[in-house]
C-alpha cells in the first residue's frame, strides 16, 4: 500500500444550496460543480475545487471539498447528520492505483472495511473503511481516474 | 476574499506515535515529517506529506494530513479529545494571500473569529474561525508561504 493523492474531503451539510452559496459567497471558490443524486448512496453530490500552489485550477487541482445532503433521512449521511445537524466533516477520501488490491490490503490490516467496492461520485469505484479502525476518520479508497478528478 | 490552496486537513489523535505508524505501516506515506511541540497551541504535531497528481512528493505536494496530539488536556485539542476519544477530524486550513485581509474580511462576513492572527505550525500567520458559523467546520486561515509548506 502506497499512500495516494488527497482527492477530497466529504463534507455533510443539511442544505446543498446553502452550503455552495458559502463556499462561492463567504470562501471566495470560484468553480463548484454542478450538484447530481448519487443513487448508491443516497446523497445530492457537488464538489468544490480548490486551487494548486501555481493558483492554477484544472480538473487535477487541489484536493476537493465533496459536499454532501442526504436524499434520505436513513442513508448513512442522513444518520450522521441526525448526530450532527449542522453538518461537517464527514469523511476523507485517497485515491489508490488499484481498489482490488487496496481492499484486499485493508482487510489483511484488520480493518472493518464496508462493502465491496462500487461506483463512487467521480465515476470510478471505491470502498469505505469504518472510522473505528481509521483513527477515527472514516476514510474513502478511490481508484485513481484516469484522466480529470 | 478566493479560495485558496487547501493546505491541510488537521486530524487529532490522542498518541501521536501511534498515529504517524498508522500511516506509515497502514496507509504507506513515506513522507512524514519530525513531530515538534507547537507551545501556543499546546500541541506535539506532525505532517503526512501526500503526493501530488504527478506522484512528487515535494515541499509543495498535496494537501497535507496535520496530526495533532494535545500536550495539555485543558488544551482546544485536548478539550475535543475528550469528547472524540479515538480521534479524527478536526480541523480544515486554506491558504491566503493576505491574512490581515482575511480576518477583516471574516469578521465583516459577521463570523466568529477566534482571536487574533499568530505563528501557526508552518511558521506563518494563522487565525481560527469558528465551526458554528462554518458549516460544522472549525476552519483554519494561514498566510500562504513563501516558499515550501
Amino acid at each position: 500500500m502506497k499512500l495516494g493523492r488527497l482527492n477530497h474531503v466529504g463534507v455533510a451539510t443539511p442544505d446543498l444550496d446553502a452550503s455552495i452559496a458559502f463556499y462561492r459567497d463567504v470562501m471566495g471558490a470560484s468553480d463548484i460543480t454542478e450538484p447530481f443524486v448519487l443513487e448508491s448512496q443516497k446523497v445530492r453530490v457537488c464538489f468544490v475545487n480548490t486551487p494548486r500552489d501555481s493558483g492554477a485550477l484544472d480538473t487535477r487541482g487541489g484536493t476537493q471539498i465533496e459536499l454532501l445532503e442526504p436524499t434520505d433521512p436513513d442513508s448513512a449521511v442522513g444518520k450522521w447528520l441526525a448526530r450532527n445537524p449542522m453538518g461537517g466533516q464527514h469523511h476523507i477520501c485517497y485515491e489508490v492505483e488499484d481498489i482490488a488490491q487496496a481492499h484486499a490490503w485493508f482487510i489483511a490490516q484488520g480493518k472493518r472495511v464496508l462493502g465491496e467496492p462500487r461506483i463512487g461520485a467521480h465515476g470510478t469505484m471505491i470502498f469505505f473503511v469504518h472510522p473505528k479502525d481509521m483513527n477515527g476518520q472514516l476514510t474513502e479508497i478511490m481508484q485513481r481516474p484516469a484522466g480529470g478528478h
